[in-house]
């Protein structure tokens, strides 16, 4: 399970009962917060993402709307009994703040945080990692340092082509080993593994471009990724404003997931001055048809609908690697 | 009008759809919050208690759960184009943490906060006044340094009899002279204001008291208020926990309603082990009956039920003073 929820795609302040950035991405059994705006930790509540799932916080950058959750959610994670660490990669100065704030409110908290504080790049680098995802930061250009995010699924194990197995008589407390690549002597007969294992499932992506003016210089960066979450502040309309305050509109973003083919675009951080959202939606789609609204509550597949041949049932009781 | 909103009664942490500490005083046309967990930026939207409206801010303590709703409030309320100056009232050390959170967040805000920042107190001090109410803080008694207020409305004017000026043929275009006390001649006729005045309507009064542990010590701060809010965090059953973390229970909450001789007690942040405030209420009924929980959403009467003489409705034209 690779998804994206979605908790605030406010920019700013908070309007129309739209909430301030947060999004959670879920991979195998990781939870991964990205921003923390106000309020993130009752919005997790509300859509049931268990607050002690979390592994680790991205920060993309420290205004206000994308940091001001994290006192609230650090202090209340170490209440519920937290013991285990939480990482935490956010622009440098975000751990000297944090800190303050811990120190001025009295918090103490009984598990610790793993800062990696990040200084200003200009090429991805890898940030994070799990045993089937790596993480990745890149520039973004705003008015004050900024980071990008990038979840890319590592290379997946190649599959078990069960059908070949079985026409090679091959028993069934075997199918582990040629699964994992190892070839043996099967009463004086080589299994060379390699011939039953057919290509692996395709590895997705996911982009977060927040905050950010329109940045073609960084498309090399996200290019081919399956779901790209970019902002889009504005309306073409108000162009001026968005190159002014270093955001992007609706048909930047756009612009932005063509360029870099991705297969899927979605847009959030809409200014509180649109009580509605299908014109971000209309300019959008003109450009990059494949583009949905961040909607709050909404859970994202990160996916492309690819019919892959399942793995048959028969190897379901195989130990999980 | 004199009333106050109750935005959070959570203690802590959220729980159960319970927010974080924070109330709205309205007193005429003047809006003052009390204490500001994460979130009130958000409930005041819910509840359409205008953000710009807001004249005064009063902490009661540094705890994370009545301050970190502060950095979003004050920074929305300057994007939100506010450029009246704000009072704020809190513990020594909220300046200086606010401000190191607008520097870490690139804040600036384009109106100014006045801070009055309290170092701790052993009896009522004036703190902040408009012209019809007093603020006073006294002291709580918690695991840090901790303030309650009484907002108190100042003595009302005397009434105009208006059933005596009228016997006495005092022309209307003189109404407001005798209303506001002036005496003076009419035709070499004497008229004395003040034997046309009853008695003014009552003064009513609200205090906050949380967090505390039970302070039998404050009862004279509060003695006589209108409407009381304690504190309630544990049920007697908790006695013990209470004790520990400087909380107080529903049984002691009452308990100080009844020695302080309030008319009505309010009972609130109640720990998030609690999924059903009934228990609270029963136990805080059982001494005092004249209690409520602190609901969410919910707005109390500042107020008793006294059946005073209006005035006419004649004089309602007179200049508003």
């Amino acid at each position: 399970m690779f998804q994206v929820w979605v908790l605030g795609c406010s920019s700013a302040t908070p309007a129309f009962g739209r909430h301030l950035s947060a999004q959670v991405v879920e991979h195998h059994q990781h939870l991964m917060l990205i921003d923390c705006g106000e309020g993130t930790q009752f919005q997790m509540n509300r859509y049931r993402l268990r607050l002690h799932r979390l592994d680790v916080v991205f920060v993309s950058h420290m205004h206000g709307d994308h940091v001001f959750g994290l006192p609230g959610l650090l202090t209340s994670l170490s209440m519920l009994g937290r013991n285990k660490p939480l990482h935490l990669v956010g622009p440098v100065g975000i751990k000297q703040w944090l800190e303050s704030t811990f120190s001025a409110s009295y918090s103490t908290l009984l598990y610790p945080i793993i800062y990696t504080e990040l200084e200003p790049v200009d090429s991805p680098q890898q940030v994070y990692e799990t045993s089937h995802l790596v993480v990745e930061c890149f520039p973004l250009y705003h008015r004050v340092p900024c980071f990008g995010y990038r979840f890319a699924e590592k290379p997946k194990k190649r599959k078990l082509m069960i059908h070949l197995v079985r026409q090679a008589n091959i028993p069934k407390e075997y199918f582990h080993l040629v699964k994992q690549g190892h070839s043996f002597y099967l009463e004086d007969n080589w299994i060379d593994a390699q011939q039953f294992l057919g290509a692996p499932d395709p590895s997705f992506s996911y982009a977060y471009c927040s905050d950010t003016r329109y940045a073609p210089e960084i498309v090399p960066f996200i290019t081919d990724t399956t779901l790209l979450y970019h902002e889009a502040t504005f309306l073409s309309t108000l162009q001026n404003n968005a190159t002014a305050t270093a955001h992007s509109t609706a048909a930047e973003a756009a612009q932005m997931a063509l360029q870099a083919n991705v297969a899927q675009l979605l847009i959030g951080h809409f200014s509180a001055r649109y009580p509605d959202l299908k014109a971000h939606l209309a300019e959008a789609q003109q450009i990059f048809p494949a583009t949905e609204l961040a909607m709050e509550g909404k859970c994202y597949a990160i996916a492309l609908n690819i019919t892959s041949e399942p793995e048959d049932q028969a190897i379901t009781d195989l130990p999980i690697d």
